[in-house]
């Protein structure tokens, strides 16, 4: 089985403090793509114009991605710039040009329909909507969505949380789409209206699930150079759905692990531009920072508190 | 042996989005010491008006504090008003008056000077460096500060930092003392001054302790209601000195659960105003949440990953 995942296919330029990167391959698609293709075959559905380098995306179909449901068509790809701040937490967009994106309609080719895992990159709810038409019964849907759908298409996005498992999001999406500033509660809102799970990001302070009676918290790692912020959440998820897909589990063991490995590979991503610090990872570097994170959180619970009375 | 305390004594106003609370009991000694006499014996060193409500700390003494060393002036108490936002993440300061505490000079109580732990609550660093003076060899010296501090009295600071063994600060005071954003780089700066650790708690994101060669992370509880964050700082330096002093270890494993300890006496902090959360604390509720925190941090790391290719 595989991974269904459908999102933006685009270029980026970005600007951190440290250096400058011009209309590198981005986009959530590529993002989830690269980091969940590392551990499960993945079929990615999006829409590039005819400027876009597809061969810069041959180290996907090489792990095993079927990068047949992108669509080529005559104009220009979605083009995204921004600039971030000297802390590397805020960016500022320069420019959004949304080329043949704007008419992006998902069509799912066929054999992509029956697939056991579908995640549904930050688009349109709209969109969204009808890709979970196109497919059959998948086991797991996971969705993103920003600011922009929160405040412009609630009602569709609404009405696609009770058709999902798992919402992702970070944590000010969370807050504003529930209209709450404590997660939990804002977690519960969200819950309440259909996933069972909410994923929250949270950027450099790392993530939390959100189950019925359980959550789990997973950190980011600490890195002495993050290079490039772009991509992370994408990553992250790429990283979580490909261990839910390659584990054929949704145990709590599985889902806290799926957690540690979209930390892992959102770690991996702010490392380089682009999907730079994904190209090349080696098995052993994923389960050598896996190790680290174990160390980073890992202690034993004693109970022999005694009060000083 | 027994924890040295050494900070403010205070009366605190506080107003939340939730409710207000007048001139209760505060200050970092106090919150201190409310959290780490659930762990070990402490000695408090501060000063107060004659119009400090000292009964109010009756349950300290009864849990094993030395109070001898709060010494009692004509005059009025260190007061601070302050007011949250709604988020509970900042606070604007409302008023501050330094009364008595204006000419406070620590005077350790011959029989306190021999303590294996002490703790330099935030006050100017000339001060904390008085205290060490009077002080025998303790093993553990711990020490807080804060902006002011390291705007106004660096070179204070500083060499102040060649003389503890842990620095505790928030992400902020950290990046502003290493004049660095990135907190790896911040904390191996502080080291490289003198501190074996440096702990930096990041609010409701948690804390992170910096070692030589090992880091180690705790997030913060998530709780639905944060009443008052005040002296959430405090607390969980009492429950990480606490633990400390109790176990009688600097190893690895007892320095990850005195983070526990800490983020876990942080979160009973908040959910009530000023000590109100952890006055009547059991060892059974501290053991319970501590299991929380357990079950919400570990993880199996498995070594099984297998790259697609």
């Amino acid at each position: 089985m595989s991974i269904l995942c459908v999102g933006s296919v685009a270029l980026d330029s970005v600007e951190t403090p440290f250096a400058k990167a011009e209309r590198v391959v981005g986009g959530s698609a590529v993002f989830f793509a690269s980091a969940a293709t590392l551990f499960a075959p993945v079929r990615v559905v999006g829409v590039v114009g005819n400027d876009y380098p597809l061969d810069e995306l041959d180290f996907l179909a090489n792990r095993g991605a079927d990068l047949s449901g992108i669509e080529e068509r005559v104009g220009k790809s979605f083009f995204w710039a921004g600039r971030y701040h000297s802390d590397l937490n805020g960016r500022d967009t320069l420019g959004t040009e949304l080329g043949v994106f704007a008419d992006f309609q998902p069509e799912i080719p066929e054999p992509f329909r029956q697939s056991r895992c579908v995640f549904l990159g930050n688009i349109d709810p709209r969109l969204q909507h009808d890709v979970l038409d196109q497919v059959r019964s998948p086991e797991v849907i996971a969705c993103d969505t920003m600011n922009y759908w929160i405040d412009g298409s609630r009602e569709s996005l609404v009405s696609l949380l009770n058709r999902v498992h798992i919402l992702m999001v970070n944590d000010e999406e969370a807050r504003q789409l529930a209209d709450e500033p404590n997660l939990l509660r804002a977690s519960r809102w969200i819950r309440e209206r259909g996933p069972d799970i909410v994923l929250v990001k949270k950027g450099e302070h790392g993530a939390i699930l959100f189950a019925d009676d359980w959550l789990f918290f997973v950190p980011g790692f600490p890195l002495e150079d993050v290079f490039d912020p772009t991509g992370a959440g994408d990553a992250f998820a790429g990283g979580f759905m490909g261990h839910i897909e390659r584990s054929g589990s949704l145990d709590t063991a599985d889902l806290r692990r799926a957690m540690v490995y979209g930390s892992v590979m959102g770690s991996f991503t702010v490392e380089r531009f682009s999907v730079g610090g994904l190209i090349d990872l080696t098995p052993e570097a994923i389960a050598e920072r896996m190790s680290s994170f174990h160390e980073m959180t890992a202690f034993e619970a004693h109970v022999e508190v005694e009060q000083r009375v």
